[in-house]
């Protein structure tokens, strides 16, 4: 059985409990309100001492949340109770570089010996957005929020290098530094905008087929923002082939018990 | 041949150079205005990971201004050029828990394996104090900043736990608003303070007698605050007893060519 987006519970433990009970297989962007969502990360102990040096030397992708002591599945600081196993609607699995996987539960491919990193998610800027009456598109049209591989790199980290990864939003040219402002209060998920404007610029050719995620709708006299985003680990994977990485399948994030407003700067 | 603070250069390259030739052995407040000094700690691989999570989990006292490869001793980030075992005034080594040495270089103590971590310091904040008409009561009083041990804990991390250290600085009570704003605009460098008025609320007995650098003049109508310190991890290394930890001894920091306001927030 699955449910719609308003047949879904607010507050994020019972979001939660509905996605462990299968009743919600698609991307959460615009559910429980108010609460911040988080990329999923999960490596071997081997790999997770550079990729915590990745994500310090790459805070606007990578900013971290919550790391999880080796082995341990429940997110004491962000979701006590919670399960990252079991409580995210759609996982992948990467093995030496390759997407092998995309499974509803991680039980089967998890291990004593790995380790879990929780990372803030644009999601979480986008009421802000909303309440500063700035259009967030994927949401207005029901779709993903659209990802795309670009030709900047992150700075590497021991075995670890990869492309950042952003997301894209149109807004209106009136409205752009309204958007720089109200994103560049929340550092610990994304923060303002890594570029404005031209796609071409970093590498993207053709806004209409991103790499993760559906495209929208560009208006005219609206200029493309792209913010980075928590799909470059999995960008990361695949060019650096670590033996095994598990992740969120992008935009079907892990719901915290974070206040959105917890997040944000003065 | 010791140097006066008058005498000193102005540039990071160039006081690192002074202390290097072993023309400056003493504490750093004040030297190379205008650029962040850092703390220093050196962990082997094994105890790195815990102390990057340490850091994550504990940003106040362990803000990371960069994080070098396993072996490496530049800080190609925030110094190129520099070497950490040589261009501190002083060094503290640690083993299994005790402080074994004080050292002018880390040669003889340097192998392969080991980790570097270079953490925001509070002197970084204390040139936007004094432009901000704010005492730095230790800089007007040429001392070493107070620094105290408290019972707070921090977030432990693997292996590691251990109380949070504090500097502290008076303040007149009508400007005690003002501090907090200036240094909360630097949260890469320990940021506001995590406690205002009373010593004995966080386990401090006598403010006469820090439990490291000296002892400052409090003044009648004035608050002492008290801000999150990078000898944190020194407290640590006292009580979680890792085999080996080498670091700056207080107040003899390692001086970056980052400039202040780079680290400052909007």
């Amino acid at each position: 059985m699955t449910l719609t987006v308003a047949e879904m519970p607010l507050t994020p433990r019972e979001v939660r409990a509905q996605i462990r009970l299968g009743r919600w297989r698609r991307p959460t962007p615009a559910l429980a309100p108010g609460f911040a969502q988080a990329n999923l990360v999960v490596l071997p102990r081997e790999q997770a001492f550079d990729f915590l040096l990745f994500c310090q030397r790459n805070p606007k992708p990578c900013p971290l949340l919550e790391v999880l002591e080796p082995g341990q599945t429940e997110p004491v600081q962000t979701a006590p109770g919670a399960d990252i196993r079991l409580d995210l609607p759609l996982y992948r699995v990467y093995r030496n570089g390759r997407l092998v996987a995309e499974v509803e539960r991680l039980e089967e491919h998890w291990s004593d010996g790995l380790v879990t990193f929780l990372l803030g998610c644009s999601f979480t800027f986008e009421g802000a957005m909303r309440r500063a009456g700035l259009p967030v598109r994927h949401v207005e049209e029901g779709k993903n929020v659209p990802m795309y591989r670009t030709s900047i790199s992150t700075r590497p980290a021991g075995t670890l290098h990869g492309p950042l990864v952003v997301t894209m939003r149109p807004i209106p040219a009136s409205q752009v530094s309204r958007a720089v402002q109200v994103t560049g209060r929340f550092p610990a998920v994304h923060g303002a905008p890594v570029h404005v404007g031209d796609p071409h610029a970093i590498g993207i050719r053709d806004l209409g087929s991103p790499d993760w995620g559906d495209p929208v709708t560009v208006r005219p006299g609206e200029v493309p923002l792209f913010w980075a985003c928590g799909v470059t680990p999995q960008a990361v994977a695949l060019e650096s082939r670590p033996p095994l990485m598990l992740t969120h399948a992008p935009g079907h994030m892990f719901i915290t018990d974070v206040p959105d407003e917890e997040l944000a700067v003065m």
